[in-house]
């Protein structure tokens, strides 16, 4: 199944375009999975069984993920396994290279961890990310606008009197042949999003920075979304998957969790219905 | 000591440039090393063995260990031990994320391996780069031109009348308040090169795409150098490290890089004397 349709075919079972951040710090796990053999994938297991029936998507940061050393590969693995098939992956890693090197980076997300998404760098052109495009059933998210307040160095330069940033969605839609490229959009630039929809009507884009870093939800559906109110996954990480620190911290999760799917399907309703 | 000190005392002391990519791919090394229970270290301790006097760095893409599984990381660690502590190390991963993410993937490259130089992508901006600049003995190379076709997609859009991967070398410049940020320019873009040596006299430049990606020495020499013909880094790889399949593959690497070695230094008797 391509892409687009697995992703479509779960917001539409789970009515939801959550996705749930896992960038889970050893640090910030309650005490008591201490216990276990490895505390962060004990933490992500609880957190997927607690709301993997009203998300459409989990994204793992693999720096949350190799900057633990060794196990960290493990990590991701377990984490995927435990994640049912239909739900979309999305590996964050931000990469890009020259094609022999981008080849390896591939290598790792896109057939040893298998994740059905991974965001890349679109800074190197299209020869270094092309080794994620190999699959139309997975999908390279190309960064357009960051969340981050560096986004503003280079993506809104202006080239022919427009942002970087169209160029990129502009090129992002030429090599989209295999309709399984997608874009990063950051939630905090709600007049940034409302363009790039315009520009790409019809691909997925990936939402960070809703919670923690401030960005606004209704304007993430609002704008995000295609005119069906679906293709914006909208991501939101710390918020909940920290919501508590106690025993209940998954169930808390899942509140949190359910709160914000709910809550983006009644903007769903006010603008797409 | 300062990273811009330590580079130049090692290619002092080694009378060198010369950096060796070590992207080390178990599939090519000779079959001998199979008997090892790490191929891909024995291989790269044999070439670093053989070659550590006339070097001033290595080089290591990160995506050749991380693609090999968990012992990938052990792998670098080994590799990076068996380095003389004298001699620059980069690690190749074209990183940069969200503040909160880039400090993972710091975390890993710049204090577990500590690396003492890593490649990091501009496109987010200052604030994505930051956790790769907090120690003056550690550079972060910025990517400006890079060797691949695609670097012609977004590097050379005009902005204000020029290309982009100028902005990238002024903000580089802005950013290298503690005198260790350094760039990334391919040697298969010698005009550029002269252009960004021109911008930033005295920033080092690392320079890839010699060898079988066909960027030309003598440019790589005479306009990746500074004044003094120091300061650029010039990375050759795979015509290095699989310079022979045999028994004899360390020693002819090292014939194989002497020659550069060598070869380099004649362009800067020609060009700086």
């Amino acid at each position: 199944m391509n892409f687009l349709q697995k992703l479509r075919n779960i917001q539409r079972k789970h009515n939801s375009l959550l996705c749930i951040g896992l960038d889970t710090e050893v640090a910030k796990v309650p005490e008591f999975l201490y216990a276990y053999g490895d505390p962060q994938f004990e933490f992500n297991r609880r957190i997927i069984d607690a709301t993997k029936d009203i998300v459409c998507a989990y994204k793992l940061n693999v720096a949350f993920y190799e900057s633990v050393g060794e196990h960290g590969w493990y990590t991701v693995h377990q984490t995927l396994a435990r994640i049912p098939e239909e739900i979309v992956t999305i590996g964050d890693g931000k990469r890009g290279d020259i094609p022999n090197s981008a080849e390896k980076q591939a290598l790792l997300l896109c057939e040893d961890w298998e994740f059905t998404g991974v965001t890349v760098n679109p800074y190197m052109g299209k020869d270094s990310i092309e080794p994620f495009m190999k699959r139309s059933d997975q999908c390279a998210f190309i960064l357009a606008v960051t969340s981050n307040k560096g986004a503003k160095d280079l993506q809104y330069l202006k080239v022919q009197g427009r942002p970087l940033y169209e160029h990129v969605v502009k090129l992002a839609k030429k090599w989209n042949t295999k309709k399984n490229v997608g874009l990063v959009v950051g939630a905090t630039r709600p007049a940034e999003l409302k363009r790039v929809r315009s520009l790409a009507p019809e691909m997925p884009i990936l939402i960070p920075g809703v919670g923690v870093q401030r960005g606004d939800l209704e304007s993430a559906v609002r704008y995000g979304c295609n005119t069906k109110g679906e293709l914006a996954i909208i991501n939101i990480g710390r918020s909940v998957i920290y919501a508590s620190n106690g025993n209940d911290f998954a169930e808390k999760a899942r509140e949190a969790a359910l709160k914000i799917r709910n809550q983006i399907n009644t903007y769903r309703e006010k603008y797409f219905r």
